[in-house]
């Protein structure tokens, strides 16, 4: 029997503004026998994101920057095929952080087993079904929980995030979805393909003259991808007890000087509103609730999903290029790798 | 036995700009018997409000106008003198809103049943002991909540529900208290009679650059009586999982223009801060455990308040006196008007 060996794919330099393919390496190297308690997993998806520029970089954040000659790490979802731990077994199906190889190995506490659910494919895992579904179902379960019979809008609708959102939100029983996005393409997707009741492109006109006509009745719940102006003309809209879920403020991250904050703060106090920002760590502990009502969605067809996946079967350093596609905007929904 | 009458003020013609004498009017009528159900309350203490200026103009808001020619409507705390009512006793003390007259009429239904705390004035269930009081108790107890060990920022706190607030915010375990206020005076009131840790003068210089140096852990619970340049530098130094209870943006009642809001709405995101705007109506069924909270608190001296006592006992037209007095800020503390 030869060798177990790994592909990992390293950073080989700190790329300034866009990364070339010189910023990477690929190594392959002998994998160790394993020790008491560790696993070896077969990865079939891995996970590329734009957060990963970020880790390039050698600057503080909230994760530690990515280290010189050190494998990249990320998103991976993948079978065990060898175990000396007695928590999995080889078959079974986990997602981990080892990600940018075809093969991982490590202690078993850093794998996660999840179910594999009959149609759905196990990429889901990466996105839908992962953090980014979570982030859509915390935001409009636990922090701005959807009624029966609310209006609820979404801005950034056609992102992850968004989409995954607005179809929560009619299934947890709102009877109104009206969304935003940065196209025409984007806003016909999001009436037909994603059930949104209505959208409106954000880049025709602003946003405070264009939503009050798709919401007669005001908005009860409103999850913002956005921030800014957005926001500003959901406060408008707002009935009273509505709930805001502030999941990022993408309009501002790039903006050099402080962009002026919303001018109608004060319909949070007649209005009696509720603005709740959230990150998602503290609320990993809903997973399982989380995985068992999306799980069937996903499975039933009552949630649909886009991806892009990338084949690099033959050669796991087409994950590089999927990176390098995804910061060029290559991808439609969420990019991953299929490596198995 | 002479007919009962009661002497009352009504609103004889609409002010223009600052009221005057001239637009009150003092009546003396005979009451009728009472019918079953109702009960006759001696008042002996009214309130006068700066929101009842407002009722005199004709124009709708949360509350409807007063009506020219009618007795006018306020807080008052009375004692029950004859009953027709299987629910209220001779001698029961009630709080109701048939204020501005000596004696009050009609269905015990209007009238509610408060109990006698020994050591504390009738007075204070028009303010500390009321809804003032109520409003900074709901406020960093549900809105907000105060946690052993917080450091909790209000701003406007030399006012009713502000210094009531501080002294809240203590008694629920905040370990450090910090306030501001609009006068040199004011700000000495925080910290040598309300018990804060500090206070600020926003007259000074901006509270963004005042407020940090004050609150060096940052700032957990942040108690909004203010709005505006409070907010914005609040979230400059709010802490993560800081909760803001917005309880008015009077900075922005009387500007014609919007204000731009604050240019720091991101920190609600990346610190997973929550703001929440109220008003009393919806919280009103916390009075019950509010009063036992409160009237220990005020009868054992740990919650000290300032009322100004206007004696109108032998003219209750000295009412009038009194609401023109707080609209001149004639007043330390909630104005009150004895008529008994």
């Amino acid at each position: 029997m030869s060798t177990p060996t790994s592909t990992q794919i390293t950073l080989a330099s700190r790329p300034t503004g866009w990364p070339t393919h010189e910023n990477f390496a690929v190594a392959t190297i002998e994998l160790p026998e394993l020790v008491a308690g560790e696993v070896r997993v077969a990865n079939e998806f891995l996970s590329v994101d734009p957060y990963m520029r970020g880790r390039m970089n050698d600057v503080k954040s909230y994760v530690p920057p990515f280290a010189i000659g050190a494998p990249l790490e990320g998103g991976a979802v993948g079978r065990v095929v060898e175990s000396a731990s007695d928590d999995l077994a080889v078959g079974d199906v986990v997602l981990h952080q080892r990600g940018w190889r075809d093969v991982a190995q490590g202690d078993a506490s850093e794998f996660r087993r999840v179910d594999e659910i009959p149609g759905v494919p196990l990429s889901a895992y990466l996105g839908v079904l992962g953090l980014t579904g979570l982030t859509a179902y915390v935001g409009l379960t636990v922090i701005a929980p959807v009624q029966e019979g609310d209006t609820v809008f979404i801005s950034g609708a056609a992102g992850a995030v968004g989409s995954a959102a607005g179809q929560i939100a009619r299934l947890k029983g709102a009877s109104r979805v009206v969304g935003s996005a940065g196209s025409a393409e984007k806003v016909d997707l999001l009436t037909s393909r994603y059930g949104f009741d209505a959208a409106l492109n954000y880049k025709d006109a602003p946003v405070r003259e264009q939503l009050p006509a798709l919401v007669p009745d005001g908005v009860d719940v409103y999850f913002d991808n956005v921030g800014g102006d957005h926001l500003e003309a959901a406060l408008d809209v707002m009935s009273t007890n509505g709930r805001v879920a502030l999941c990022g403020a993408i309009s501002q991250y790039n903006s050099t000087e402080r962009a002026a904050g919303p001018d109608n703060m004060s319909n949070v106090v007649t209005r009696s509103l509720r603005l709740q920002g959230f990150t998602l760590a503290a609320y990993f502990h809903h997973m399982p609730e989380f995985v068992a009502e999306m799980g069937p969605w996903l499975a039933n067809g009552d949630v649909v999903f886009d991806e892009t996946v990338v084949d690099a079967r033959d050669d796991v350093s087409g994950t590089i290029d999927a990176f390098l596609g995804l910061l060029r905007g290559e991808n439609t929904g969420k990019m991953v790798v299929r490596t198995a």
